[in-house]
């Protein structure tokens, strides 16, 4: 299933006792729908705050439902910020998350004197003008396959893989007027590794590290060198591919 | 000053005793910044549930804070879903209604078979593809100097100006992927007059009717023979004009 959600009300993806979560969310109303306990995987596990467009999940069931009408049933049980615009069968061993080829997000930065209204709940608010021409600069030097640990968030436990190295596809600043947007996709991303790029390249566009400092900072694999962690509501899981 | 706000929690801009509205916590916060009653003039008075981002209102003060010291104070009392982006001094007799020359406004549609999460409170969500081509033609049609009055809303009374005669500069409808977005610019509008073109263009989306269709509803000056008026939230101001 594709599922799109507004992050602001959600503790995150993953399924938390006595926390409202998407997973969760999702879990109860695809169990009304089929009659029996679903358990979901998610390709990306969002943190709490965190936006979805092209989010993916996957699950097995029992149920002999078509697609179109387990669709439509789940969306009328859904609150409204979820939903799941498509679903599809999946091959036999497919796993949203591990048969994942690739993600993409995009980070948005509010990038003007006052804070935004109209939208608020989806992009961080910076005051002060960001050079987005440097910032695209140090971006492109991160691109490739690299150890990530210096952007691998300060949460990485046993549930994680335990190497940091990912390939960035793409990682692209480019300005919109007052919105400064943040492209990235990956094979896979550490936990707040998004956040992590977009909270230093924010430094670069302040003027205060330079693209070398960046890559400096890649090489290093030392998490408390880089900037700190960009907040949430910026966030938006935009896709996710297998082929 | 232009003001910006987020009005799905507004009771609309007009101050309403024992309501949250927009002019009622403009002068709120600007009572508290200047120290004295002020009253506020706006140039759209805005539904409950329209949004701004280009709204303009006008008031006079004794006060001698320079503009900029004055747009922080009033923003630092604002509510997040208001802003002050500008503030200017303007030459006496100006009236944010009165002196305004035009207004511009934007009306969005979610046109896709799910609802839309990211961005809800901004969009009316029509499930049902829309032939935005059939609509540009027949908003084409409204473009002009015309009576107004079969698009006029249906709760005009004494407060408002009895002609219904208005100059539309742009009415044009256009599609960005599954967001229909339909622009609309006038010497001044008639109250719901936005949203009733809107219902009215979504007829001819539907294919229900032609351009010739909505071309003798106008000038029916019936105002029961257009579309039913489209709801609040898609709804924003843009800009105000004066020069």
């Amino acid at each position: 299933m594709t599922v799109a959600y507004d992050g602001t009300e959600f503790a995150g993806f993953q399924a938390q006792v006595g926390q409202r979560t998407v997973q969760g969310t999702l879990e109860d109303a695809l169990g009304h729908v089929v009659q029996e306990s679903v358990r979901i995987a998610g390709a990306g596990r969002t943190d709490a705050g965190v936006h979805a467009t092209g989010q993916v999940v996957s699950f097995s069931t029992a149920s002999a439902l078509p697609t179109e009408t387990l669709r439509r049933a789940v969306n009328a049980w859904l609150p409204e910020d979820v939903v799941v615009p498509a679903v599809a069968e999946a091959p036999a061993g497919f796993h949203a998350r591990f048969s994942a080829r690739g993600r993409g997000y995009r980070y948005t930065i509010w990038n003007a004197p006052e804070r935004l209204t109209v939208g608020r709940r989806y992009a961080f608010h910076w005051r002060s003008r960001l050079d987005d021409g440097a910032m695209d600069s140090a971006a492109q030097l991160l691109q490739g396959r690299h150890d990530f640990a210096a952007f691998g968030g300060s949460t990485a436990g046993a549930e994680h893989e335990t190497s940091t190295v990912r390939t960035l596809i793409r990682l692209h600043c480019w300005r919109d007027g007052d919105r400064l947007l943040i492209d990235a996709a990956a094979d896979g991303f550490l936990p707040r590794m998004v956040r992590n790029l977009v909270g230093t390249l924010v430094r670069v566009g302040m003027g205060q590290w330079t693209g070398e400092q960046v890559a400096e900072i890649l090489a290093s694999r030392d998490r408390r060198r880089a900037g700190v962690t960009a907040p949430a509501l910026g966030l938006c899981l935009t896709n996710v591919w297998y082929a």
